[in-house]
């Protein structure tokens, strides 16, 4: 998957061959710079989503909330917006949309007043019966006001009979399947949770003794707060600002355990490179993918060149491990303008050549190895290649740093439909190669993945990730798919200005 | 009550002395011009709410919406904003915020996916029960996305355990108490509910053999519609659109009945001059309370001068009633800007002259009988006084042209506390005369005013109107404010980007 | 002429029929608020031109400027706009354009840096050698970068070569020709200058012995100036703040005398009715008309119905003078939006009901006469007219309240070519009276005009008016016009964002 | 010097230590895409200027112009700004400001009127005689609008007295002195100019037969279109549409031939890695420079560590040339938004972090090698290292690939006061070392440097290139400075909205 148009979410439109995530969360209790602090946690996740942000802070009186669409350096370092969030508690969100629209009333956190006061909730992930619960949840009088899926465990919070609201958001998660990395915030409390298996990272660090919650650690490091520990799958922490101050942390898992698996994909792609996903360095596992990518599939050739940005780590790999040296060959123009979004139609043929540029000086007569993170659909790849030869090189070949993506996602990465992906449409990779236009074409096995990240080839019995989308392993049920009605649509209400 | 400053909302704030009533609502069914005549009705009930404006329709699969701060001809004129609401059924909604803060999701007609098909409704009035049920309806598990009171209705139809949305309709407004004149749109039906008594006017049109509600009679006008009549104090009309493209239409009145009483301030200061409310036009209920007032409060001047543009009917009938000659001593600047709203101090300090000036040619030497519609605390009055005198006028008469005002509104206008009103905070007429600067001050008599708009004095075993603010007499019970909790504060949400 | 669409520009696109003054000018040396002073002075000056406004002021160091599309009170009160004004000593412009395109480049002041230090100009009235002294200036070197024929004025300054900055100006206005009303700023002078015959009006006040000056009197009113008196026809005013921190006032004559004829549309349309121009009321001015036209066209009827709000004041002095009653009989609508500049052909088809409305029950089985201020071509009156027999009326009159426009303007007033005025499309009042649909149509004499302003019948040997688009008695040479090439484009450049 | 900030210009106020360049140019003959090509190619051109961009085109009839502040993709792929920039030929600029502020009346192509038609100049470089020139054209009566020294060009075609454009061009250019790149857009011309010893680099290109002119190569290659040669030093060259629709291209040098001199930091900062300035492609200089470094500073370390994006090509010459590993131990966040230019205090504090993050896993333990381009004022490397430190590395070590930097440049780079300079401030290396906190600093001798480019030393009778930065050899008088007046001040026009 080339990440060429990664950094800009409006060119996803124009060119586009990437799995998106959907969110990142992070969240802090205590701290008198709470919403500044999570807008530079947010910011540090922006990988993690690019199409809105939203930050949820409570003051000791009321709950305060800013959503808007956009990155969050747009908006949430402007002195007038962070002075809209007082208080010393907060909790934010980035979202790149999977279920739901892009509209504003699914921006999260998302919030609602309760009989025993307001609570704001922030996910990254997804719901695997978040349709059937709806449906149940509507059949009985709720009114649901956002495409989002996570507006049920709001709903569920509201209708739980518990006293707390640590119960009642415990009450409600119970109810939900599939994956998920989830905050809330009350008038008291800060809570976290991660799902039984751990699909979605979630991490606890510690500012000056105030506990903070957040996807990655990279949102952890940009503000100088100290690494606490992974949220263990199926973990719940509950933490409490107590009546002298003091803040009371409690960790609990309120369903039976299970093996973690966490998804590969963080590592072979979605996660930042300077985080620990997992307690595994990212850019490492990276450059391990590429050493044991060219252990698999050696080749003669005179320079390793890095598809940008996603392929830089493991192309770094590539070339330590094949004494061929490594060159920027491909060019990145970093001024892509937001607007691009919607070019005018002789613009939009220049496609790949808005953000790349071949590096002809080091490219022309050469042999080069194109090294990429991964290949979904392999429209991009195309023209990447098609860039290389034209500018004169004597042979293309590429070598992606995972395996071959066959299946679905239903966690939250937005995947492509099935017979869209490059491994379903072609029976051989020779047919794959040939579409792309290299003179040769090869995939990290999935054993090859495996050590890269962990160190020992896939269990099959009992696999340390989840890796559907090369295997076809799920590793829940998908009761949404399975159910009755496999209906998309989540509401009737076409847009809500 | 000058209504200096009525036509931009903004200004409100910086030197306001009026009443506010929160919203005009209109509707149509079966027009394939649905959206753009709700937006041309609209419109013309701009008077009733300038804050924001709101339309949903419904085009055979899916439910649009488009709500808007500001007004309707800001918005709602735009090609791109009419196209994205489609079909030949629409509702649509101006407010003035009376409960609930200015934010974009309060802003009406409100809408929810219930299981039997979504529902739009628009409301104009206030519930005198509305928060006793939200709280109800939150502690058994309801989610409040908006503070506005109209929320609840919504949550009792997707509640109600009837079949039909006009069934679950009546469920819900029976448990309502209050002042409302209320349009609902589902699939197929077009509802139009008004309270028990009948405080918020509401009639019906017809456009082509379709079916029109709307507040006032102006919006039929405009897009050439003909009258049909007044919806009946609690009355619901239901019309559908039956399955060979005919239009079903069916009255009833499922409440018991009682006298009609509308609400007098539509008469002094709400409706447009050339509405017909309750059968009578307004302007020539207003120019005979000039008359009235003429009789009542006889003196001997040189020039009637209005205050704009309130007191020009009533102006218009004193001087006839009083051979004093009519003349324009006060001029209007048309053209104040919308963001006049938080002005630096320095030009804050001008007030009322950046929309008035005096006419100096027709006012200097001369004794000035200045005619209001009404005075709610007199900051205005005040300085129109002084504007006045500054001009040169030897002598200066104010004349109101409806009675003083004592109690607060809670059926949906936006009234001062009590004791901000300058009827409270002084003993005497002569206090209030003082106090404003003048050299005379004289008010309609209660009895003055029905005869204005009903030719017979008031009755006080079965008052035709609804008239607490000049006598106490409050026409329903007031559950929320003699209740054991009077809280004000809807949400715990203070913002909501 | 009505004014019906006056107060919004943009619906000026819509619906309109009136005609268009290009600018008006402030500008006040001397004191510490100048800034604010100057943007209250534009806000009364606003009904002049309602494009664009600019300021520009000099703290002692630096002039600064800006300059805004939009109304005086959507930029110029706010306080961050205002701060950007700093000094003691501004001039402002509000703009319509005549000639020059809307572009911001064209708003006015302008500004340009001389070898003696920078100056700006604002502008008022049009020149009638405007063109060929730009060509002649282009000729010899100088670029142009605004489209407004007020920037040749500054090139004749840059070029001069007097020592003082007031004697470079005066150098530039002796080439020029037409109509104007201009200011100047220079680092320690304000100029105010007239044209030989006083075409467009300017005034001069004091506020706490500071000069200001201003193109009507309403500007002085606002901010509580005293009028001090009209700039004489021909006359230069130079005030100058000396060392000591006193100011000078020095007034002179460049230019041999002429008789004053300031323009009668003044009176008729364009003035405010509280302004005192050329020492006479306005209000006063246009009841005269009225009373004039009750005598000049007298008729019976049961109702005198205004076309706001051009024709109120006249109205009313139509009613006293014929005895018959005034009525409100179309109602306006205060609330039409910016927006509506572009609405959809399905809106705009509703054309003058977006902005007014019939009031049936005064008009209904009734003779009504419509009283106007002026007719230009006649394209709204048809669509009034249309709209009051709609409502019912048995009988529909016209008066109008000055005579037929038969010729265009070259002075600042924005006239449609001559083809399309009424007067010259029907050789008949008949004629006009059948297409207009009116039962009578009658105009105010050339006389009964003069009589109303000035007491006495217009004088054919020394007429004291301007008053060529009645008579076709221009009072200068038409150099542009009459010249060897009437090209009507100023600029190669079509737009320039 | 770090790029860190590089690519969003807001963040340059922030935490920049970099040097700016004023502009790119491109312009196009013939083509029916003339505007979208443009387009394209200032967007390759982008990193030559980020703060604004304008485009100018004539469609036979007319020349049109959008100028905008902000990047190209911003605003000219949107289909409506494309369609207002009609015609066959177009010249764009991007920049940033040098001389100038930044108000849009700065933005670039300039257009003038002239007596023979109307002409558009964009100019990359800076005149040393620009002040002296302007002054002169003030006393002789030329108004400047804009601050630009590129206005002086247009007065001087403006006033001179040759018949045809390019002539006039020619006139103009002559009297300035200085650094420049131009191109000029007439009616029926493009023409392109390179100032006399080739400071600023200027290439022609051909698409279709169509000639092209731009800043770099990589404009080409993002359209298509052949690299055809450099204009040289000194020449111009003028295309001209012929009447049967043929382009003539006629290139001559205008004034007495000196050596070329292209600006060395054009290879060392600013032009993009895959374009080939003066026939030597700008990565392989890069990545030489490297290479020399090690060579010329070798050490023992652990780990290559590119500071991002400048240093990278450096770094992997130093890695490949001393055997140490290159990694990516610094990661850079792309998603910086444009409005962090004015973050809150408490934002602003994380400086450097809001891009950047060490990268842990790679600099943990190790002795870290830290390759960048260049250093200005050192203020980054200060935090860089500090970074690198708090990441663990055992030791920082700094190479610099290019010498220290001493002294201002008035060709076009925007440099700090000399004083600033790190090189200024500090007497010894040992002594910049300890300021920014590495265990050793070494740069890059000017002979290394030279070498790296061209393959030779330098010549100290007859240098290559301009490098007065790191030598005081000035290739050029400097008029300007060495005047009787070194006035900065260019106009007493402080904004203009």
């Amino acid at each position: 998957m080339t990440d060429i148009f990664r950094d800009e979410t409006p060119l996803m439109s124009l060119d586009d061959d990437t799995l998106h995530e959907e969110c990142g969360v992070f969240g802090i209790l205590g701290h008198p710079d709470a919403a500044t602090l999570t807008a530079l946690g947010l910011h540090a996740l922006q990988h993690r989503g690019q199409e809105a942000a939203g930050i949820v802070s409570y003051d000791g009186t009321k709950f305060c909330s800013e959503r808007r669409m956009g990155l969050v350096g747009d908006h949430y370092t402007n002195p007038v917006t962070l002075a809209q969030l007082p208080g010393d508690r907060a909790i934010g969100h980035v979202r790149y949309s999977t279920t739901g629209d892009a509209a504003l009333r699914n921006v999260q956190p998302l919030f609602a007043e309760l009989e025993i006061g307001g609570i704001a909730i922030a996910h990254n992930g997804n719901f695997t019966n978040g349709l059937t619960m709806r449906r149940k949840l509507i059949a009985d009088g709720a009114i649901c006001q956002s495409n989002s899926d996570t507006e049920v465990v709001l709903h569920l919070i509201a209708r739980s009979r518990s006293a707390s609201s640590s119960d009642r958001f415990v009450d409600a998660i119970r109810q939900m399947e599939g994956g998920y990395a989830m905050l809330a915030l009350t008038r008291t409390k800060l809570i976290a949770a991660r799902d039984p298996i751990g699909i979605r990272p979630l991490v606890m660090g510690d500012l000056d003794g105030k506990p903070i919650f957040a996807s990655e650690s990279c949102a952890l490091d940009i503000i100088g707060a100290k690494f606490v520990r992974d949220i263990e799958n199926g973990e719940v922490v509950v933490c409490e600002i107590q009546s002298d101050g003091t803040i009371s942390i409690e960790a609990f898992k309120p369903q039976a355990p299970k093996p973690e698996r966490i998804c590969l994909f963080e590592y072979v792609y979605f996660a930042r490179p300077d985080s620990i996903v997992g307690g595994r360095n990212v850019y490492t596992a990276r450059k391990n993918m590429g050493i044991n990518l060219a252990k698999e599939a050696p080749l003669e050739a005179d320079v390793v060149v890095p598809v940008p940005d996603g392929g830089t780590p493991a192309a770094i790999g590539f070339a330590q491990a094949s004494g061929i040296p490594f060159e920027l060959g491909i060019i990145r123009n970093h001024y892509v303008g937001r607007t691009f979004i919607e070019p005018t139609q002789s613009i939009r043929a220049f496609g790949v050549k808005l953000k790349h540029s071949a590096n002809r000086a080091v490219i022309e007569g050469k042999r080069v190895v194109l090294v990429d993170d991964s290949i979904v659909r392999g429209t991009t790849s195309v023209k990447i290649v098609q860039m290389i030869r034209d500018a004169g090189a004597r042979e293309v070949h590429i070598r992606v740093a995972s395996p071959m993506i066959y299946h679905p996602d239903f966690y939250g990465i937005d995947t492509p439909d099935a017979d869209k992906l490059l491994a379903n449409q072609h029976a051989t990779l020779a047919s794959m190669c040939k579409y792309i236009g290299a003179d040769s074409l090869e995939f990290l096995s999935i054993d090859g993945l495996y050590r890269a990240v962990s160190g020992a080839p896939r269990d099959p019995q009992a696999p340390l990730f989840t890796d559907h989308y090369f295997t076809g392993d799920y590793p829940t049920r998908l009761v949404d798919r399975d159910g009755i009605s496999n209906v998309r649509q989540f509401s009737l209400l076409a847009n809500n200005g």
